[in-house]
């Protein structure tokens, strides 16, 4: 059965999030496009950071993150995703529970406003950008 | 002469930061989608703040922002724009110069990555989502 491309693309993002709860970077490394898949090389932003390109830059980047986490889950809300083309866009709210070396309970570990977007390739779709951004202020707030 | 897609994009891209410097909420509002041609919603995220979807919210967010900017001006560097279908997908640094009613000189105001994507319309290209975040740690602090 052929699943639908909007499902394909969430399955791929899931799977984004397993390789990083999972602290695969073999397995996050596979989700990733190549460069010469994406204008201008693939883009990360982690929340607070630059804005990193180029695969080697952005896998490193991940290295360092994974390495640096010992416990970490995401429960995604407020997904809406669009295929059109060779290009998807999800976006998304990542809610994140944490536990550190230092405490070892669970806790509530923000909010982070995401957006991800996706290139179709010879070898399927991959992740080229993933924009994570810390949720600092409440909507009434703004 | 037909320009380029990319071209086309990135005039307005610049447009949507010209509208922003002028307090011009008629051209900001120009430069939007409306929600029918964009899954979800057209979404805008300002740097530190949650995930906005619907025009609605999104345009009172931008009435409130310039309400509060006695000045802004935008210099983007880095950028990269890919088109496929009827999505364009637009990377690029915010090098910001601000000033405030309270301080009459001009300060760099930061440095914020972005993310933009367009959505091809009847009425031409609009922009669906914006999505900005504070540089809040440089590269060698990643």
């Amino acid at each position: 059965m052929e699943i639908s491309e909007v499902t394909a693309i969430e399955q791929l993002n899931a799977e984004f999030y397993a390789a990083f709860e999972a602290g695969d970077l073999d397995r996050m490394a596979r989700v990733w496009a190549d460069d010469k898949d994406a204008v201008g090389g693939v883009v990360c932003v982690h929340p607070g950071g630059p804005m990193i390109r180029g695969r080697g830059a952005v896998l490193r980047s991940w290295a360092l993150i994974m390495a640096n986490t010992s416990y970490i889950q995401f429960v995604l809300t407020d997904v809406a995703t669009k295929v059109s083309g060779d290009i998807a866009v999800l976006s998304c709210a990542e809610n994140i529970i944490t536990a550190s070396d230092d405490d070892p309970g669970f806790t509530a570990g923000g909010n982070v406003a995401t957006t991800n977007v996706f290139v179709r390739t010879h070898d399927g779709w991959r992740l080229w950008l993933h924009h994570g951004s810390p949720v600092m202020l409440r909507a009434e707030e703004e």
